[in-house]
């Protein structure tokens, strides 16, 4: 009743270890040990080679270590056993400081202030708008795109949001699926992205997309804040945008390869602010307890939590 | 029945233009202009020369053309008039943004990490604390105070206020007066400073006040963001308190003496963000309206909103 923990270019031995601490009943191994593929009935994944959990034949679920899974999803041989995600209040609250905090940014020019005091000098103000000046559009109303929407809309934000089917949420102007992408890009200034990497998401943010956005806002063109997946967008494309003034602005924490390449023109473009892939870091010990209740509750015939719908691929 | 616009380092033409179009009953006049003393009956004051106000002996009511009446109550020779405020639900919206903004930045590192966009290099990332776990105390629970503290608190920051007189607000922690703000100070990684300048509150944030911060915090020291008045603050003791650890970095809209000189070593500490007493810019045209709409209820018999208590000087 072995507990696998397949993870490539994370810290093996420190979740080895955790999850051995955790769950004291259970063995616990990596990838890089000896064990029976019978033994296996768990394993928590990032990243793990392709094949691999095809040869478990008492596997009962894997878990991803975070809250995506296409990492997962993207191994073309995988058992047909549960996919379970992580779903964290910390997690959750820490996406929306990296959102609310990127967006006024944006808002209030911490970027053009910062040049003045590097100067000494204030330059003539121009006229701020406000927040609810400008209309926030988030694209992927999910666990993190409803938590982000709502405080972004406290801040005074005019918030919309966009899915794949239609909802209805207190406060919030909706549009869903293909239909509503045109309305709902034609009403943002500042595009949030949080939508999973799936086979429809896939390059979605890419030139047509970003020409969509609104021309006439408050902001001096559309920003974009992406901190969904480096898979949604075509960076190309983006660097082009920026470059004809389609796009105003842009603050990326993930990208097409990571860590960003550093030959990439992003890194020096005076309007990008790229951060690595740490817009949601998950507290380890928060999703060790968490995947291990889901994994004694399992035990006791309860039912699993976030499993993911691999037709829908999220 | 003259309204008298007397303002000095602010754009005269364009508010005596607007005042004449709000209150097209009445003549407005500049203090470059010609005018009766008797026939001034109401006056706009930023930073007006003092003893003007004495000579106007059928003077009703003086309104200030911001939220701070400091500018006004330090003319020692003012005649014994009601003095009016600016509250404005845009300006409060627009002073919360700034400190989530600035609250925000200093919890998720944004100057750390555009120091390695520029070296084209993410460093190790050290374990970031959440909001959370982060403390923030707001000094001054007035109508941005509260405003302000109730959005740290949407975006998960432990946050507790201090004001002169008790107060019981629901969901944050209060301390008040003297006795109340040593065991404020202590729970504080993370100082907002919103208080009016008063007789009490000169010069309040200085070295003694610095050191009595939270030592055990989580963000590496404590964090200074002042977006009150200049007058508040000792320069001196905030740099010595920066250079000494005591603090670890601060955010400041307002200065002892404005525009920033620009020999001042706050310009270029790295650890200091500067911005141009522009936190809470009003909008003219609301702010128009809003005198000119309490004119018209005075005329009409009413009472006057947001009268400033001259004992207490704010
Ligand atoms: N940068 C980081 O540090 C970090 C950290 C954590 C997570 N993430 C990323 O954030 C993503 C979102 O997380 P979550 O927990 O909010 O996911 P979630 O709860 O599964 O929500 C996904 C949302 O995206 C929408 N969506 C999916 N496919 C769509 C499509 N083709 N068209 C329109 N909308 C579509 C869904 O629509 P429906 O509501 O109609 O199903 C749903 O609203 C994760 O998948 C992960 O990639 C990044
Ligand atoms: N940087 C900018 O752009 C900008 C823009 C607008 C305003 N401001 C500044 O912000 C200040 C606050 O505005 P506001 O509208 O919130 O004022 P307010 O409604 O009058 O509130 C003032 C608060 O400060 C507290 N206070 C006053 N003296 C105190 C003392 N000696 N000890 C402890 N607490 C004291 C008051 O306590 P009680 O509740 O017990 O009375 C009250 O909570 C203004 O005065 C102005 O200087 C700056």
């Amino acid at each position: 009743m072995t507990l696998l923990v397949a993870l490539t270019g994370w810290h093996v031995e420190s979740w080895v270890e955790r999850f051995a601490r955790l769950l004291p009943e259970r063995r616990v191994v990596h990838l890089g040990e000896e064990y029976d593929p019978g033994e296996i009935v768990y394993a928590v994944s990032w990243k793990h080679p392709h094949g691999i959990f095809r040869r478990l034949p008492n596997l009962k679920a894997i878990f991803s270590l975070g809250a995506g899974v296409d990492h997962i999803l993207e191994d073309p041989d995988l058992p047909d056993v549960p996919i379970l995600r992580v779903v964290d209040n910390d997690l959750t609250n820490r996406m929306s400081e990296y959102v609310v905090l990127h967006a006024l940014a944006h808002l209030r020019q911490f970027r053009r202030y910062e040049a003045q005091q590097r100067e000494r000098l204030w330059e003539d103000d121009r006229y701020q708008p406000a927040a609810a000046d400008v209309r926030v559009g988030v694209m992927g109303l999910g666990v993190l795109g409803q938590d982000a929407a709502r405080k972004l809309a406290v801040m005074g934000f005019d918030v919309a949001g966009w899915s794949r089917t239609p909802k209805t949420i207190a406060g919030l102007i909706t549009y869903a699926g293909d239909d509503g992408l045109g309305p709902f890009l034609a009403r943002t200034d500042i595009l949030v992205v949080l939508l999973p990497l799936t086979e429809d998401t896939r390059g979605i943010i890419d030139h047509a997309l970003l020409s969509g956005l609104a021309r006439d806002g408050r902001l001096g063109g559309p920003v974009l804040i992406n901190a969904g997946r480096g898979g949604l967008q075509r960076q190309a494309d983006i660097l082009r945008a920026l470059d004809e003034g389609v796009l105003a602005a842009a603050s990326l924490d993930v990208f097409e390869s990571e860590p960003l390449p550093v030959d990439s023109p992003l890194w020096a473009h005076p309007r990008v602010v790229v951060t690595p892939h740490n817009a949601a870091m998950s507290d380890p010990d928060a999703v060790g307890r968490l995947i291990v209740r889901q994994i004694r509750r399992h035990e006791d015939g309860g039912a699993f939590d976030h499993v993911v719908d691999r037709s829908r691929g999220y």
